[in-house]
């Protein structure tokens, strides 16, 4: 690491050779392969950006320049060059750099990020203000192929193109964003990938129109014509061009030197510029290039051997073999994800019922909204996206699903906290959000077979939107006393104790320890576990309105959340018992992981045992 | 209306010569006008598309074949065509027509509408599903040119792009959404307005190009190249063209012949096609014409004089001139709507300070996303959004808002119920999701003082994202004892009393009413208005743990809502006294006029009079 310990700040980077630069590289792809070995995390598209980022830090003077990184998931370099380097083997880890930029943790991360398709509209504001403020600064907004597939990109896109001023839109193209990339925005990138760089093209037809002869007047006039208007269609005809921007490109993004060149050139517009690179993801280390989808997002793995099979199943892989199963028996259940195939465990449907999977790039709003026109017509959809991303679809879930009255399937994977993605991902806020919505029923399984359950009853039972949430990863402790009943909530222990926990979701098994530890130490409790967080079973309220003390563990915000309103259903029906609810307080959780997250929540069994002890311990 | 009382059915009209098409325009025109003035409604938009809904009808078979009418503020034809005509007298009206296609009223509602950029999603979806079962029919997509501007419709159409099967958009392109339309793709769609139907233009210079003569062998070659290069650009030259469709126009929508012949060649294709058609809002009435934003939504007006002046403020007109108060005195304040422009108040704004007001197109993403970045860049935006189309910007206020720690003003107009727009337009969840958001802090003026401070403390005394959500209208009865004392609650009537009501917003209104004939009935009681709704002064925790009954009334909905904090909050804090909440129950709440609807809601003063002499006039 001779070159990397001469950078503390990326100032450094000017007085280097091309060819130091080009070892630097290499030094900081060993760097980024060995730390997403021993922390896990995103290492594809990582490595795909090496030289982009040594390349912008050579050529720009941050932080007076700006970058902002769509997604984040591809900033490691970033971090190295700018003062992080010593800390990067923290990186996903608990107290540690955060795995995305974030303004907190360094004045060289110019936003937060962590969703998609939101640089461009970032960049553009932050331009914006250095334009209103005089500043002469210039602003990057580096973002890949898959996240051009959402909408907000193309919002950010049509705004930006009137901006009077520098703006650099680095398309990073790498023709996927996490699944292979789909619908024409991608096919036609993939044309113009193949292509020769745009500019030199355009030279070649423009000298070849000058050289066209003109015969006789009648032609002239109709050749003239004509050439003028292939000039127009010439120097208009990029998708980026009718958007307002100057088009550039494609370029090698690996090509260190071109791309030192190519920067200054766009650097010196006063107008808003696109430059498309074509780069690969998973670039210089051979197991991630041969599978950059796999090498995505990683847990820990020994780099020398590569990725280990996944050991054991997961929710989104009960999630996806129960729909295939369903699909089998029924011909109108469909799948849509938003660029997540693989994460939320289709694959198999894919390949099982190619016409009724839709893969529709990342963009969660249409993947709504087209659902709402399938179920219109008749389909029953099945929509599977993460919690944190099923934010996007709000406005769609209340206003082209449950208005329309239409049958739809949620599948809301990663609900809760997910550890070392950190603050921009946890799926905290669909249990508040949605039970704001009419026409709506959500499900919690906490073991696999409700989950298989919950979707069957939402698919063949339920009405209108039915979503069914369940935890990132496997499922954990489960009582051998606890039967699974089929019913709107379970129970655990003797409803005749004066002291009812509530709960739901993934959290059961850490109420259920906590609950045997309280009975070890004399506080006799049971626990009642809401399956159906909406609308609540009434029978539960008549049930715990007979309890001493209730307390309520929610693993999600608490401010609108499912234990709010199941408090303000008991108040309304006479409880005058003691009451606790604890959910994530309002506030953002950082990354972590799992266990360490819950824990300082105070909602793993340690937590919630110490806080009914404490209460209740001394009544005793 | 000798034509329309021919038409019971749209197939009606299949036996009408193209004369007497053209004289039913000319009634439906006349009819149009007559409701609008009587009922209020959307008249220029409608005004624009009734040659188009005409031919639309003539040529296709519904319900067989389906339209989606984008934003569907321009439907009234359609009402008119398909068995409504008789009913069209009660649009928008309670128990009456809905002012948007709704497929509850009607089986030729395809698709349910009032938000904007949605139909290419949903119709891709219907067109999707029929493919799966096999049936034929059609699928038509009615959008807008302003609609075009929103990022779902690009998600829509780069998804549309793969079908293998026609799917008609027709782009109805009147150069303008509600505002005079920004951003490229508006500069784009004039360019293209100007030149000649899109497919001569193609034709002749190809064949021209034919006609080139080649001389000698090296140039031939040089030449085949440049042609081939030339070709393809032509044929691959529209943005439309770039995401996969078929493109065709511009036409005149007007023009019924013309627009007949050309509706019957794209439904021939089996591809998705995007009809370009040339329209004007308020096409046939001189008034509208004129001034096609004024004519957008209209209460009841005189046909024969146009609108009359606007008589009084509302809140809308006190957020626009407050806002250019406080940013004459600072800089760094910048505005930002979402094609709002008119409804939001901010024309003085914009001619005031034009370099730092933004009018962003119908993208309430890009909006909050672009106002992030200003705000890291060191401004004060102050986003003005009504309600229901904030419900698109969730994700965004946190992820490019609240988790970036960067200040923000969110001014919410139309918060609460909003009348006779009905369903898809109620203000009825901002409440709800914003609270459920960390780092948001949310003001809840009653009264236009009560708005102007919040908005200055807004600007200069809170951190992080601030909103300001308001009513629509004007403001409502305010009892004389009843002081604004710019804290974060607000008191009327005695505190030693032992019935409280709570409320924010409007409401108080209808609860200070209620109250002083509940005191007048023998009931004491006082009010607690809630000012700041988040985070809640614990205060009026302490004043209201003192009660003995306590009525929270809230104009939103009420799971995940205001009401349901407020109570858990108190129960927590010891409080065993009888509770009773009641907001906007979990369903959607229909068209009607505001005081129709918060009656039948129970929200009005009689309603909260009631519920309380009932519950506590008998223990008195």
């Amino acid at each position: 690491m001779n070159l990397l310990d001469r950078i503390q700040s990326p100032g450094d980077l000017k007085s280097f050779s091309v060819e130091e630069l080009q070892g630097l590289c290499d030094e900081i792809r060993h760097l980024i392969i060995r730390t997403v070995g021993d922390n896990g995390g995103h290492l594809a598209s990582n490595l795909g950006v090496v030289e982009l980022t040594v390349a912008l830090h050579y050529v720009l003077n941050l932080p007076d320049d700006q970058i902002v990184w769509d997604v984040g998931h591809q900033a490691y370099t970033h971090k190295i060059l700018t003062g992080r380097k010593d800390q990067i083997h923290t990186i996903r880890k608990k107290d540690g750099l955060s795995g995305y930029p974030r303004p907190q943790e360094s004045p060289y991360d110019a936003f937060a990020v962590g969703h998609a398709s939101t640089s461009i509209s970032a960049a553009l504001g932050l331009a914006k203000a250095a334009q209103l403020e005089g500043r002469n600064n210039k602003v990057v907004a580096v973002i890949g192929d898959g996240a051009l597939t959402g909408g907000l990109a193309y919002e950010g896109l049509n705004n930006a193109g009137r901006l009077h001023r520098n703006l650099i839109v680095i398309l990073n193209d790498n023709g996927m964003s996490i699944s292979p990339n789909v619908g024409n925005i991608a096919r036609y990138l993939a044309h113009m990938r193949a292509g020769q760089p745009y500019l030199t093209a355009k030279g070649k037809i423009e000298k070849t129109l000058e050289n066209i002869p003109v015969v006789g007047p009648p032609i002239q006039h109709g050749l003239k014509h004509a050439k003028r208007k292939i000039k127009g269609l010439i120097y208009n005809s990029t998708i980026f061009e009718d958007l307002g921007f100057m088009y550039y490109g494609p370029f090698d993004g690996h090509d260190l030197l071109s791309l030192l060149s190519v920067l200054r050139t766009v650097s010196a517009f006063s107008r808003p510029v696109l430059l498309h690179l074509h780069t690969s993801k998973g670039k210089g280390y051979t197991f991630a290039e041969n599978n950059p989808g796999a090498f995505h997002g990683v847990p820990a793995f020994d780099v020398h051997k590569g990725l280990s099979e996944n050991a054991g199943e997961s929710f989104s892989d009960v999630f996806g073999r129960s729909i295939c199963q369903l699909a089998r028996k029924d011909k109108r259940i469909c799948a849509i994800t938003a660029a997540m195939q693989l994460g939320t465990c289709l694959t198999s449907f894919r390949q099982m019922f190619p016409t009724r999977f839709f893969d529709v790039g990342i963009a969660e709003e249409h993947a709504i909204t087209f659902a709402g026109g399938l179920a219109a017509g008749g389909m029953v959809p099945v929509v599977a996206i993460y919690s944190t991303f099923l934010q996007r679809g709000y406005d769609q879930i209340i206003h082209d699903a449950a208005i329309q009255q239409v049958k739809m399937v949620l599948a809301i994977d990663r609900a809760g906290i997910v550890g070392e993605d950190g603050e921009t991902h946890q799926g905290v806020f669909d249990a508040a959000f949605l039970q704001t919505i009419p026409n709506v029923t959500i499900y919690a399984p906490s073991y696999y077979d409700e989950l298989r359950e919950w979707l069957r009853v939402a698919v063949y039972e339920e009405k209108g939107v039915c979503a069914v949430r369940y935890p990132r990863g496997k499922s954990l402790y489960r009582p051998k006393e606890y039967v699974f009943n089929c019913k709107a909530y379970g129970l655990y222990g003797s409803t005749n104790a004066p002291v009812v926990l509530v709960t739901y979701g993934k959290l059961f098994s850490f109420t259920a320890k906590a609950k045997e530890r309280l009975e070890q130490a004399g506080i006799p409790c049971f626990v009642v576990k809401l399956n159906r967080i909406k609308p609540i079973d009434p029978e539960v309220y008549e049930l715990c309105c007979k309890a001493k003390s209730l307390y309520i563990f929610e693993e999600g915000i608490e401010q609108g959340g499912i234990g709010e309103h199941f408090l303000t259903q008991l108040i309304q029906r006479g409880y005058r018992g003691k009451a606790f609810l604890r959910g994530v307080k309002d506030q953002f959780v950082r990354h972590a992981t799992m266990n360490e997250s819950l824990h300082e929540l105070g909602l793993d069994d340690e937590g919630m045992y110490q806080t009914i002890y404490d209460r209740e311990g001394s009544t005793q």
